[in-house]
């Protein structure tokens, strides 16, 4: 089977989307930005034994390559329109090649985005890399660097199921939640899209809360207080690890795709399913608290403060 | 070095590029669109032992890179914006890093590209993917299906000179021309950019010439007549090979990056550097000639008629 079969067979679904003139097929799509409307693009791989277990399912691969795109998007307040895939792999089976089609589209049907046109090539190891582009109103895309002193830090879900996850997966243990939180993330294009125009910073956490949050910090120029014992874990991680275990997995794991932000104390009331987790400050830095005591955070883990 | 400290040494560059509200450096590029335009989007990966050899330089991997790319927006007509880049490497020096940004930024430089955003993972081989966002005036976009019965069938440049150049890269040789023309295929944006009104259908030649132009009259539906000693070949060419390797090299050596497309006869008169080579015909299929004979042609080679 060729590129050409293979692209027909597998990856080229005829459905009609809007602004989509020209799909795959040519030597380029043909997209109708929206009017009023700026763009957000971004572009994320996952490698075969680096960002997941080389023993992964093809439908997991490509379901989480498309979320980890749409989280991006979601961080930015967009909405996701046209996605291209360029799949790098070794020799694979039908079976395989359609595992990863329907992970791929079950991602992308969730959000409606269309895929538009892609690549794909032989390797000795699966490499997937999504490109997504997004629309969000003229001016109003949420950006890491608008955080303004006296906001609350704000965090979607619950912190740390994916690290947790990712733990047990390589212990060859499926618990059902924390597994399918790594396996399975999905991108909050919703609340993403309630933010605008409440939110003044935000970011998803992809690198893990302490480190991400970090980064929303330096690019706002701006420092924080968190408060560790408010990060929201969940009931299945409680079950499963101590407090010094899940503190850690919630500061310093990734993959969770959760999205992190800063708002006016009283903007975002109406929104469900947020926590208030800490300060933005003047003093640049990030102070961490946890029963009432200062610790120290860094991206790598915490430790108390001595 | 990690992926932030990396992408903020060798691949962000501050320059301010028009339509590009938000570069490298948040979770997505925010992109402003013009009016009145269509986009043109493309992805295409090169492949480290597969699309070039291993040993090659790293500013040669990356030039091609966005040049493979920007010949997909060259055959669609459109003028190329903006870039985005993921990278999958080894563990690399900072040279090697070094000439592969020196390399992207030539071939994005020489049409004006701004890189927007990207993803640099860690993995075994060399995996480049260059995603280019274009834009063609609304409803102008060249596609491939647009051939007409009785119009003649062009090519720019010279064709089989890249091929010609693999051939002598895998026997050690370098001449300097055909090499170069493999190593830094210049995408033909200014041709693709004129043809807009004049083409009726256009691809650009990197599977070969013959392969390329089924899946024009495919998508066209019509068949053609091609006049084999009217394609371009370089002097370079005629030089070292007899006229039977040279004929194929021509027909099914890919990787030229010229662009192949249809008009009416005298449309493009006054556009330099084509070459008329057959006609379009209402009868399916593609029949090649060569001195007066005709002779058969399939993807993979050419053989005398029987």
């Amino acid at each position: 089977m060729d590129e050409f079969e293979l692209i027909e067979r597998f990856f080229n679904r005829r459905v009609s989307s809007p602004g989509v003139l020209v799909g795959i097929g040519d030597d380029g799509a043909v997209l109708q930005p929206s009017a009023g409307h700026d763009q957000v693009q971004v572009i994320d791989t996952l490698v075969e034994g680096v960002h997941f277990p080389a023993d992964s399912q093809a439908e997991d691969i490509a379901y989480r390559a498309v979320a980890v795109n749409l989280s991006d998007i979601a961080a930015m307040g967009a909405r996701p329109r046209w996605m291209t895939l360029a799949l790098t792999m070794p020799p694979k089976n039908d079976e395989w090649l359609a595992a990863f089609a329907s992970g791929l589209f079950e991602a992308a049907g969730e959000f409606d985005v269309a895929l538009v046109g892609g690549d794909t090539t032989s390797g000795d190891a699966v490499v997937a890399t999504v490109h997504i582009t997004g629309e969000v109103e003229t001016g109003k895309a949420l950006l890491r660097s608008g955080a303004k002193v006296g906001d609350t830090i704000f965090v979607t879900g619950t912190i740390g199921d994916a690290a947790a996850g990712l733990e047990m997966l390589g212990r060859g243990e499926r618990d059902s939640f924390l597994v399918h939180r790594f396996l399975r993330p999905r991108a909050r294009i919703e609340t993403g899209c309630q933010l605008i125009g409440l939110a003044n910073a935000a970011i998803d956490v992809s690198d893990g809360l302490v480190g991400d949050l970090k980064k929303l910090l330096d690019a706002s120029e701006v420092g924080a207080e968190l408060d560790i014992d408010r990060v929201p874990v969940s009931d299945a991680i409680k079950a499963r690890f101590d407090e010094s275990h899940r503190t850690r997995l919630a500061l310093t794991g990734g993959d969770d795709y959760e999205l992190c932000f800063t708002a006016r104390p009283d903007a975002v009331n109406g929104i469900a399913g947020l926590t208030a987790i800490g300060k933005v400050k003047r003093e640049p830095g990030l102070t961490c608290r946890q029963n009432g005591v200062i610790v120290e955070c860094d991206d790598s883990g915490y430790r108390h403060f001595q």
